[in-house]
């Protein structure tokens, strides 16, 4: 938020900021919420509003289009997850291994309060946007990159400790690890159970990170 | 097809089953296409029909409603594998690895003459579909079992000859390689590359199942 020094007008011009930054929030994490249940296509601009409790006018206020309020829905999810991450991967008394473990368990833990609905939303706006929109496209791309990165840091410094199998190439593994994950959460939505994750979890530190 | 044996109108009903034939299968292929596309929810019945050039009666003479559609698309997505499956996987003089070694190759290469768009249809689907439609969710399922079982077949047949490192669980891993393919297929469509197959390709047979 950005406070704006001005005697005469200044706490009427804070109020509104306040205002608008509170509306673009709900209209995004409310709209967040909803494509991640029904998808982008799926979501009107209109249920999201009413949803939302906002008046029309505001969507075109903050945002230029639909396409450009999927986009800062993305941002909405990478900073989530980033979040979370940082929560995990920055608990540096924990062994690195370890930390990938409890993030991806933590994940069960959340998917298991949603029944096993939703999946990974990223992962479902590259399926179904990575064809229809090269602007989501790059956005899910960064997206990944960053999600890919912590495995990556985490895999470095299992290497420097010698916990990983000396064969692996740590992009490759981290990229393997989120890859094969995102398709774990696919097989959850038809199974509606946690097994596919377990069954993730168990190949990446049972037989691929100690091969 | 079913042939009806009558003298005096044989021949024109024979006509007329071709032709209910032709145009319930016009409407599944393009409707298949279109939904590989753009996903079920973002495709119209008129676009389906437009483009199979099928006059709009016809729809509900062969589907109860949309879904009754898709579901029929979804077994028309499982039979197309089931045969692209039977051809790699019944070679029988090929060892049981390379067949699906092969299999896996094969799609690399029909990604790639569709630009890597699209993904796997089942995945698609169940991404969409699985919180959706209890339907969807049964019928995927079952797709997806048939899927598996090739890769479990394959990986029996390795195991008795110890082409598979013994503490694999057969099952467990038939599922892994079809999940995390899944997975590979949704990056492969934000990164227009065979790259994130080839690494799970990578994976699968120079670390997983060699372990």
């Amino acid at each position: 938020m950005t406070f704006i020094d001005d005697r005469s007008t200044g706490k009427r011009k804070l109020y509104l900021r306040i205002m608008k930054k509170t509306s673009r929030d709900k209209i995004i994490e409310v709209g967040a919420q909803i494509i991640h249940h029904k998808g982008y296509n799926h979501t009107g601009i209109q249920e999201v509003l009413t949803a939302a409790g906002v008046p029309k006018g505001s969507f075109y206020f903050y945002f230029k289009n639909k396409e450009d309020f999927g986009l800062q829905v993305i941002d909405y999810f990478t900073e989530f997850y980033f979040q979370q991450a940082n929560l995990v991967f920055n608990e540096h008394s924990v062994a690195p291994l370890e930390r990938i473990k409890r993030f991806l368990e933590g994940f069960i833990k959340i998917f298991e309060s949603m029944d096993f609905t939703c999946g990974c939303p990223v992962g479902n706006l590259a399926q179904e946007m990575g064809d229809l929109s090269p602007a989501f496209r790059i956005k899910l791309k960064e997206s990944v990159e960053i999600m890919t990165d912590f495995y990556a840091c985490a895999l470095q410094e299992a290497r420097q400790r010698d916990d990983i199998s000396a064969h692996l190439d740590v992009a490759e593994t981290a990229d393997f690890i989120l890859t094969s994950w995102q398709g774990a959460l696919v097989r959850m939505k038809i199974e509606q159970s946690a097994r596919p994750l377990k069954n993730h979890i168990k190949f990446i530190f049972d037989t691929i990170l100690v091969s």
